[in-house]
């Protein structure tokens, strides 16, 4: 199919007056090929439109068709075939099999929703039986989940599928029976309405309203503000920087009517190198950190910025191994000029921190765009001196931490921000010691793993993909895996209803072998 | 037992330099038996510490020690005897009935709490196992929810009990693994200081660490606010006005690393009178309209501030019976001078609006602090001209909105801010038209009731007691009901955790009878 460059709002096309074009990082110059259009603030004015006027017919049709809408996605977005790989390269600079493994996570994970909505425990249905013969009288009490309304989905550059225009977000919210409005990331936009356009076909197949799903490029802050603070809009989804979420926060939180914002941010990601697992494969260690830390170019949330080790010779041989195998790595394309621009910023900002220094670097650049690996090392008690040793630094870098001993490697996790993921190596001669590091792990970080790399992201009913501020806005949620769809969805109590004004699944037999509590017992 | 005044921090009972004396309302007096200490920044601050200190004790607790220390918790407080009930009257002006009642709910409340602990499934255990064969291997991940950390409870004066230094927030919190620092509301100090008691016995009988709980009287909004910033403090529970709430919104969105604030603060929970309903029985909805409204001086959170009809003969001879039985009611000691002020400039600001007739008054007031009931009338066409008709007045108020027909009606509804409830009186000839309603109601309110009242809150759980802003600040949840203890847990994953190192409950088979989810299947 070929690209339009129109905004997509409620299954129409539509161009408007603000024009941008899309990057090829690989080649560092702009891609020709097509004008985009930016969003006005009444084009996204009637994309919230829609998408209000959608919500009661999108929430309230049943979940098997709700369910079938997701799948249909994920065919239409596989139905794309090869024209969505060599475009999401062709933006990205991130090369095909990582962009074919995307493709798959992406309409793996909306099938796994499609599941989530037909298994219906996510609607929490209780019933609580009347006793009139009780002082005073016990009224009939019913409980379920409804969606919020419509939600606002910030796309991820890194991931221009997988976190993208149908990404995690946008697949948990509309699988909560919420209208979508993508603000697509201008990174890829020609990705971006590709995947457009299969889900504007999904929704023509399964008769669902138009108004369910919209994709708007927007070029102004001042018009993605509009976005956030719209009354229409009523929760937030967001994969970017700390500086980007953190503006959408102010945005929500200052409406009449505050909203939530599920941001996910910044995160470095600690790996923590116990004594024997050190001392028995510190080598294999080292080869394993450089490969998960140079995994897409560094551009992962979850890739690990900090490894803290107890000083000594194994440390310092896993460093030289780790100096070994980074200096040996290519430099790779990164998403975006600016991406590439922050990373180097923010390499020089901690090579200037007096106590840092540099233990390697990875090969010189061979094109533009190209970030060049670093690996930089500082002394425990020096690491709490400055806080640019606690900030993310996208890309290939990461720090070593040396420690004079377990307590100094346990006051810098007490003292770190909070994390998406915390990693032990632990050998068995571990684990008494690395008990002790669990609970400090449990109150920072949104998952904790023991001897394998934090960068693969799981999507499963048991994935925590989030964590405590500010690896994430809001720690009690995750933006991977089937709890997500929590977040778009409110409880709401009936009390004494007639049968007749019950919803469906709430009337007595009426939950259809999803998992209810009836009058305090489990019951399915 | 006697008071004596003092903070109780962890435990200790120690005086402060900051004076300051309960209140009995019916005399419109000072009761001057007793000073009561107000916290310094400094007595705040080891509160904290304390609760910081208790967390990780506390939390690590097996389940069934935690729920027999909510269990003393009960035995306790109805250990106080008569003490309990004279001493809350007597600070709040409410009659003993009242109390007695609403000790049984506060007792009933942390024994549900108990059992809630029990039940375990609060904890989202989860476990998808390994799957090595595939491509790329699949990890193993497993999860559960953690305590947050301590939690700061505002207590509100309306139920000195029920939500206050023991009420549902504290009991959720300690249910859920987390300390507790009440800021004890200086509407019944010694109220709180019985139940503070009560507690610290609860404490000692069950070998709880003593930091996880504390009561802090605080006279200062600074130090109040020192609470809400101390960086220990993970979240915060509110019962109160819709200022004091987003107040303490403000503060907790400006820290470092914001938390969550579960504020309850304001509603004025339409009922809505169907056709049929009002036609077969108007005489006894009328009455029961201001038994309701009445109920507890009118300080209730779900007091019916707004009922809602189709203007005709049936309206106006519901008006009138409304108005006669309210022209009899007594009027009521209110809690405090400041909500009864606060109650007189309310019903001032309605009777101003040019749109507002008064329709009837209550008894003359025959003491000090007392109000005098009052019902206003509005059309629906001005009902949304001026933005007074929407706010709350706390006490027995209530606006009658006459409809010109069922679009009118929707259309109030529509515009009304987020409420804690919503009521429909129907009869079977009212049900097509109600059901339309549903969709609108669900969009606005916490709970939807059917010929019934909002003022009565069972404590079930299927009970929300919460609703969109303003009614709460933060829809997704209740404080009231079992499903409470969800604000506050977050959940953490485990990746390929060795057995030694998982939490017991995610361990092969550890589950011990507490719902599950095993490889995507729920278990019991």
């Amino acid at each position: 199919m070929t690209l339009t460059g129109d905004l997509f709002i409620a299954g129409e096309r539509r161009s408007s007056g603000q024009r941008f074009r899309a990057y090829d990082p690989a080649k560092g110059a702009e891609i020709d090929d097509i004008d985009f259009a930016g969003a006005s603030e009444a084009d996204v004015d009637d994309a919230c439109a829609a998408a209000e006027a959608a919500f009661l017919p999108y929430s309230t049709k049943p979940l098997a068709e709700r369910a079938a809408f997701l799948e249909a996605i994920a065919d239409e977005i596989e139905a794309l075939g090869d024209a969505l790989v060599e475009r999401a390269c062709r933006e990205s600079g991130l090369p095909a099999a990582r962009i074919t493994g995307e493709r798959g996570r992406t309409a793996g994970q909306l099938r796994l929703f499609a599941r989530e909505v037909r298994d219906g425990a996510w609607q929490k249905l209780r019933i609580d039986h009347a006793d009139p013969q009780r002082t005073p009288p016990k009224p009939d009490l019913r409980l379920r989940t409804v969606a919020v309304g419509p939600v606002a989905v910030f796309g991820a550059s890194n991931f221009p599928l997988a976190f993208s225009t149908a990404g995690g977000d946008t697949a948990s919210a509309l699988a909560a029976g919420c209208p979508v409005v993508v603000k697509g990331h201008p990174a890829h936009p020609g990705t971006s309405e590709l995947i457009a356009t299969a889900i504007g076909r999904a929704v023509e197949r399964t008769g669902m309203p138009k108004g369910v799903f919209s994709l708007v490029n927007i070029t102004s802050n001042d018009v993605a503000g509009k976005l956030v603070s719209d009354p229409r809009i009523q929760a937030v989804g967001f994969t970017g920087s700390r500086a980007g979420g953190e503006a959408l926060m102010k945005i929500a939180a200052a409406r009449p009517r505050p909203i939530p914002v599920y941001a996910e941010m910044s995160a470095i990601n600690p790996v923590i190198l116990m004594p024997h697992a050190l001392k028995a494969r510190g080598d294999a260690l080292a080869k394993a950190y450089v490969g998960s830390m140079a995994m897409g170019a560094g551009q992962f949330c979850t890739n690990p910025g900090l490894v803290l080790g107890l000083a000594g010779p194994e440390l310092d041989a896993f460093s030289q191994a780790a100096a070994e195998a980074l200096s040996r790595q290519a430099a790779q394309v990164m998403l975006t000029d600016g991406i590439h621009k922050a990373f180097e910023a923010g390499k020089e900002k901690l090579a200037a921190s007096p106590y840092v220094e540099k233990v390697a670097e990875g090969a010189e650049p061979a094109g533009p765009t190209q970030g060049r690996a670093a690996l930089f090392t500082v002394a425990g008690k020096d690491f709490l001196a400055d806080p640019v040793h606690l900030h993310e630094v996208f890309g290939v870098s990461s720090v070593l931490v040396r420690c004079a001993d377990l307590d100094e490697l346990k006051s810098v996790l007490t003292e770190l921000e909070g994390q998406l993921t915390a990693t032990i190596q632990v050998d068995e001669g571990d684990y008494a010691d690395s008990k002790a590091l669990i609970p400090v792990l449990e109150r920072t970080v949104g998952r904790i793993l023991a001897n394998g790399w934090p960068t693969g992201v799981e999507v499963a009913h048991s994935m925590v993909h989030g964590g405590p501020y500010p690896a994430t806005s809001d720690g009690r949620t995750t933006s991977v895996g089937t709890l997500a769809i929590e977040r778009f969805v409110r409880p709401v109590a009936y009390q004494d209803l007639p049968e007749a004004l019950l919803p469906d699944a709430l009337r007595e037999g009426g939950q259809g072998g999803v998992l209810s509590r009836i009058d305090g017992a489990w019951t399915l």
